[in-house]
């Protein structure tokens, strides 16, 4: 079982405020920053070039792969830290293509976060006319799968309304038809229980800025299956990934297994930040902490939906097909979304209408959601949101 | 003029150490801490999700490409960070080969840092077994420059020896012939005075943890010249690369200019410890800069020389051929090194036999450089690098 009330008090959070944005942006770990700054004054600057060995600078990408990859179901040693997500997407469809040779065809969803179709559609673009990126709904997705396709790629959780696919009936079905998988687990890392060894998945990418709390532009990470690790040819090959970096060969051969997923130098602050927020998540398991988040979760829909009729529910209201978040639909969600930031609960909205709440029970507890839940009631029968200040949209939100 | 002493106060650098490897890693700028700490406690703790607009995450990956880009002779609005350098030399190739359809060849030299190989490599092969990467030693670059080439892809000075390429002339040439021309300026950018504009180049990448002392890791930029900024179609399409991220549309449109280089989200945590670095580098003039480090390379190579003619000088002589670092071949540089740095004097070594010394105009001065040499001289005088714990090699160095 998880403390979670030992696990809150190590966050540091702003007086006033009801954080139900942590699957966008999770907050800063009460000893993120004396890490960082440790690691500033006493590594860099005192060792400089010499942490890359004396402090494991080098070895943080595999080592914090291995605390992520407890949280997933991976095997360790399987899971590397590195780039973007929208990096680690194009390197394992890229990477999943090329094990499936003779097939042109790449799956998706319209409910995928776009820049997963945006890679992938780079991707099949500067690979030639033959290869085609098919998107359909996410209902559709299962009957979309057949022999022609070469890759299924699909986040598993939709960031806007949290609708929750099957991971293990979706990569059964695929693996009946020959098709390789590619799992974007942005929503589930640290959401939900996520168990890619058991599921069998090919290939699993993640963000660790949201439910894992590594903060902001925190680097993404990457699994390859045990079985594909020494077959897969990376599709973006930096020295990292080579098999001797520092033997400046002019030549690439791949690193072993994960190793050769890994491309240019980690970003070594960011890693450091992250260790402080992996230090909470190693004092937790997934199990009751999926099974707390669905207590919020279901409480927050309860006490919304009794009091808030204005407000439709957007996830689905089973939590067996719903990640750790819930969405409502309101045509004005975007000036309530705002009218709640300023009355101290930080939620998100996404167009055209999707009001969105995200529930980490690392440091949300039940009081917070009755609480939230309270302020979203008055905002919604005061009509609170009805201000012309909170109709503006900025560019970015 | 830049003021050298008052730049050297700004850094933190160890007792009994002279630095001369900021060509691999440089020191910690003093303000970096806080700074790092500030954004964090103040931006990520407090802020949170909001940081994105209110703190202007979102603005720092293209204002601290300006003030890159005037170190670089870019024009203001053409640089971008993001990423590590592997993935922007993967970004430049293709976009540059986009622009250029119908020729099929990359001219690289096999002075070149081996991870642009292996990128370029790993892109070509691809696009089909049509594409070449043409591996040439750096002095027959010129003559390589045909109007077969689709892409000249150089690093404009060698990371082991220091000898700088003709930016100008080689552009000149490839123009001339219709090529394309990517930069790697890796050991160029506040290393010397580069005029990426004045010489017409095309595309450039660069990183920021080596002269540009922005930190472990730290991220890397792409410029993107004028006049291709709105045509170039980029090669890995990340959502903030899009004209529109926070749409979410399902279909990728680029963004304008050099924001269509953006990828994924920023490492805002290592754009912040760079903004301390580039708040010295602000303070200085890269012709003061060039002209004191060709001063303080001359000086290193009269004073070794004079004392050590076991050390044979493998960077060019002429300072108009060398960029900011000086080496010398010794069958037994490694443990040469290895003598060096349990002295306090830090440089380091390329197999097989480079000793490499950085040299740094904003933090190490010609007292520095005098007593650097003195100590090179004892070593190699009194033979002090023949122990065996100085023969042990370690995997990274």
């Amino acid at each position: 079982m998880t403390d979670f009330t030992a696990t809150k008090a190590m966050f540091d959070l702003p007086e006033g405020v009801i954080y139900l944005d942590g699957n966008s942006l999770g907050p800063l770990p009460r000893a993120a920053r004396d890490r960082v700054g440790a690691m500033m004054q006493d590594e860099w600057g005192q060792m400089l070039i010499t942490g890359w060995n004396k402090a494991g600078w080098m070895a943080k990408p595999k080592a914090l792969g291995d605390r992520i990859g407890r949280l997933i179901g991976a095997e360790p040693g399987h899971v590397v830290m590195g780039d973007t997500l929208s990096i680690k997407v194009y390197q394992a469809v890229a990477s999943a293509l090329e094990l499936n040779p003779g097939r042109k065809v790449v799956l998706s969803d319209n409910g995928n976060f776009p820049t997963d179709l945006y890679m992938a559609s780079g991707l099949l673009k500067s690979l030639g006319p033959d290869y085609e990126l098919r998107v359909v709904d996410p209902e559709a997705v299962e009957d979309a799968i057949t022999d022609e396709i070469a890759v299924l790629m699909i986040t598993e959780v939709d960031y806007r309304t949290g609708r929750k696919h099957d991971m293990k009936a979706l990569t059964d079905k695929a693996h009946a038809h020959g098709v390789m998988t590619v799992w974007d687990l942005a929503h589930s890392a640290g959401a939900l229980s996520v168990d890619l060894a058991g599921c069998g998945a090919d290939f699993a990418v993640g963000c660790t800025y949201k439910y894992l709390n590594g903060g902001p532009g925190a680097p993404a990470f990457i699994y390859v299956a045990p079985r594909h690790a020494e077959h897969v040819r990376p599709a973006l090959s930096g020295w990292l990934g080579h098999e001797a970096p520092f033997a400046f060969d002019l030549d690439y051969r791949p690193g072993h297994g994960i190793d050769r997923m890994r491309v240019g130098t980690p970003p070594v602050i960011q890693l450091t930040a992250l260790e402080a927020a992996m230090d909470i998540w190693d004092m937790a398991d997934m199990a009751s902490v999926r099974a707390k988040s669905i207590e919020l979760c279901d409480l927050f829909i309860a006490e919304v939906e009794a009091q808030c009729p204005q407000l439709e529910l957007a996830s689905p209201r089973d939590p067996a097909f719903r990640g750790s978040q819930v969405s409502f639909k309101f045509d004005e969600g975007y000036a309530a979304m705002q009218a709640l930031i300023d009355r101290g609960v930080i939620g998100d909205f996404r167009a055209p209408d999707i009001m969105r709440f995200g529930f980490t029970p690392l440091y949300i507890d039940e009081g917070d959601v009755r609480a939230a839940a309270e302020i979203v009631t008055d905002v919604m029968t005061n009509a609170l949101w009805d201000r012309p200040e909170y109709m503006v949209r900025h560019a970015v939100t």
